[in-house]
């Protein structure tokens, strides 16, 4: 029985991925109950850690990463295989179906490798079992050590009191802590400091109204919530000191593709005369895409945005919809990448490629 | 019995607002039904007509100004008065009464005095009844001449399968007949011209997807609804040869109150190159307002943005929401203005006041 060590970091949120305190079940919290319910799972059959991430109780890609390591740790002590050769086979038929939950996120089916990957026929299953163990630990700590990171360089950026405006969830709740986008704002409000934070609700999806407002607010920050076309006369106001974002990936030049609204809001922020920041893993950045041309944009259903939440038809009927996920941001209205292993600024083809020397 | 001689100029969609075709009724499209049912109301009592306004059955300033004109002449039919002093009398009350069903209405106010203006003490019921028939029709054909007139003159910035992105609904359903921002639209239409609408959904109240979405699939255009910040993709794509856009207050340098949503869009068209259109009834100008700094930016309730279209709360209780109802966009962002009285373009101080001369 191993005891859960890792504490909370916000005051009313624990890590959005965690063991369970018995330390036999991967513990998340529901986000598919959010905002108005605050609902932990305790998993450890593969078929709940599938539906889990499938059907986005837990999202964002880091998180997902280290859910599902956890999940796979937790599915092998109940497969009752005392033989090697037997566990580690069940461990990659198991890996392989929850990777299929979502075939398309990176983190996923590299976390679940590197559990596979740790597993050596040599060795019994106990010792194999240590092993998945410490692997999906240091997959955790690795996530929340780089989130640590970007929150603390991000505050060399920020004063206390500053108004930050916020696209989506690039926050807690998408990691195991901090976040990336938002990490600089928990770690900020450990010491006590003081924002304002300005939430685009993000349509269609609403992550930031859903998400983002809900884990500000539960470390007390001053959080409002904007339709995503009043970010100009929230700038105007003189509300806004900074914009910080995620971001999906990062090209060798710099462009950055994150969820749709990012370039817009990178636009407004350059009009205004606001810097304009990106905070991401170093790990994000994908020198083998050249610049943001070579990003694919995905589109997404219409119903997203023709039902409202899947609850209501809002435009007539055979009416287009165009739904791209994603946006491309040029590199040259970012003013800064916020990354684990420091602050990147122009030329970024230089500096970025140097944060993997 | 007065046959209502009115024709139909959108292949789909009769008047916003008519005489119904006994012409003893104001008939409207019941526009809370939009964009899912195609629902006329033949109003004839002043609750009737007071509760369409309130209750934004028929919105936009002057389809609203027209529908109080109608609306109040079919209630005089019904006052039963042989006498002129009372039958005077009773149309004052009921037009206060109807003026108070929206109470910052300009055009409501204004349409409703002229009404009212027109009667005349020496005359017997019946002339007074026969003016203010002519009255209502001269208010709507003044409106309908209007649209025209900005439809003609805008479609002159406009070339055969040119893209055109709008906010809001600043259209047919918000006037008479074909708009403002959406009438060269619907003139070209006429003439078999083909476009490519991009419609901004619009949050909070969603006009875009609703309404403007509507009207222009009725009119056989090639309308796609994206939400708010989907535009500078759209842009990027290079599919908007021109964004259009109504206002609801323009002052004496060309600052343009409108929409929400509407300054940041003008700071995208900027960005991408894109000519950036405001077309308003010269009568939208204000010479008394100096420049936008005078304009007050109205706050709405915060449930328009927390609960989806009063459907389902997706902020979490307690976050604060910020939700102006327009904003203002500097007249150095606006390639012309599209007027009654002809395209106006910089510098603005001069040219706009000369309209009125």
């Amino acid at each position: 029985m191993n005891e859960e060590k890792s504490t909370n970091c916000l005051r009313g949120l624990p890590d959005t991925v965690a063991f369970s305190p018995d330390g036999r079940a991967l513990r998340i919290l529901d986000q598919t109950r959010l905002p108005g319910d605050t609902v932990y799972l305790d998993l450890t059959e593969p078929e709940e850690i599938y539906e889990a991430i499938k059907s986005l109780r837990v999202r964002g890609a880091p998180a997902i990463g280290v859910a599902a390591a956890i999940g796979l740790y937790c599915a092998a002590l109940r497969f009752g295989e005392t033989d090697t050769t037997r566990f580690i086979e069940k461990l990659k038929m198991t890996a392989d179906y929850i990777n299929s939950s979502r075939p398309t996120a990176v983190n996923l089916s590299w976390a679940l490798g590197s559990m596979v990957s740790c597993a050596d026929p040599a060795l019994g299953v106990e010792e194999n079992i240590a092993r998945l163990r410490a692997k999906a630990e240091e997959l955790r700590d690795a996530d929340i050590a780089a989130c640590r990171a970007i929150g603390e360089y991000g505050l060399t950026l920020l004063h206390d009191g500053a108004g930050i405006l916020t696209h989506c969830n690039a926050g807690h709740l998408a990691t195991t802590r901090y976040g990336t986008a938002l990490a600089p704002i928990h770690v900020g409000r450990e010491r006590g400091m003081r924002f304002r934070v300005f939430c685009d609700e993000t349509r269609p999806l609403l992550q930031g109204a859903r998400l983002s407002a809900y884990e500000l607010c539960m470390d007390g920050v001053d959080t409002t919530v904007i339709c995503d076309n009043m970010a100009s006369q929230v700038m105007k106001n003189g509300w806004v000191d900074a914009v910080i974002v995620g971001a999906d990936r990062i090209a060798a030049n710099g462009d950055t593709a994150n969820k749709i609204g990012t370039s817009g809001l990178a636009i407004l922020a350059k009009h205004y005369g606001i810097p304009f920041y990106v905070a991401v893993p170093y790990s994000t950045i994908d020198l083998a895409t050249a610049t943001g041309d070579d990003i694919v944009i995905e589109q997404r259903d219409p119903a997203e945005v023709s039902e409202l939440w899947y609850k209501h038809r809002m435009t007539p009927e055979g009416v287009k919809i165009y739904n791209p996920a994603f946006d491309v941001t040029p590199a040259e209205l970012i003013t800064a990448f916020i990354t684990d292993r420091g602050i990147v600024r122009p030329p970024y083809k230089e500096k970025l490629s140097e944060l993997f020397g």
